[in-house]
């Protein structure tokens, strides 16, 4: 996760983002471009030391297993960081709009890390919100056995 | 999402999994099958109404680009969907330890969904917890801009 609170750090991120982005995200007082880790399996020794070197080895050649499972629990704890953003008494505004590779080079290179979700985060100007949108019918998403 | 209740549908789950998520998923109360719909393009229309026909033309040949923007919003919720359940005084026990195909056949068979995680819902037994492991360390994990 990097923060971005600079002035200049932000002007180096909207150049990136797509225009409809731009202004909000210069006007957040912080911003979180939400990355995840396509070499994770190098911590493994770290996060679960009774078998690290072993799951280390097992993934080392698994690029394409490394990078769907490092998507899959980045945008799971994505839903837990959004939570905790807005139990904090602040608004979580994430946007999907950007250019990634942009992005990606221009803070993350040379680095494993790869973004995924850019959040701004602070406290929403007036009349912030859209309508909210329909649902699809409970009866269509949850089903019983 | 499907929730598992009676003790057939429970039996008809255990088949798929892991040996060692068998007998604990038999005893919980409740057991959640997390599915993504492939073809959630085709309630564009219903949750977005503004852009539903277009965004659902935009999708229709699609087929990887709905596969990963449904693992990604679905992994998303989940986060959301695991507090939510700890919120309610619940304990929530995902396994990602099963046979996706044999979860698919068994319970959604001629349908877009596909099960990415079972969750076991219940009130924990005694000493049910794993010691903590330990965690990246933060500043490897967090920077600033």
């Amino acid at each position: 996760m990097l923060f971005v609170r600079t002035r200049e750090g932000k002007e180096r991120l909207v150049r990136h983002l797509d225009e409809g982005n731009r202004a909000k995200t210069l006007s957040a007082p912080a911003v979180a471009i939400l990355a995840y880790d396509v070499d994770f399996h190098e911590q493994m020794p770290t996060v679960f030391p009774a078998r690290g070197e072993m799951l280390r080895a097992a993934f080392a050649d698994q690029t394409e297993k490394r990078e769907s499972l490092a998507v899959y629990n980045s945008a799971l704890q994505t839903g837990v960081f959004l939570l905790a953003v807005r139990a904090a008494g602040l608004a979580a505004g994430p946007m999907a709009g950007f250019d990634r590779a942009g992005v990606d080079g221009e803070f993350f290179s040379g680095t494993s890390w790869r973004s995924h979700l850019v959040v701004n985060i602070g406290h929403p100007g007036a009349d912030p919100w859209f309508p909210r949108l329909p649902r699809v019918p409970v009866e269509d998403a949850i089903a019983y056995a």
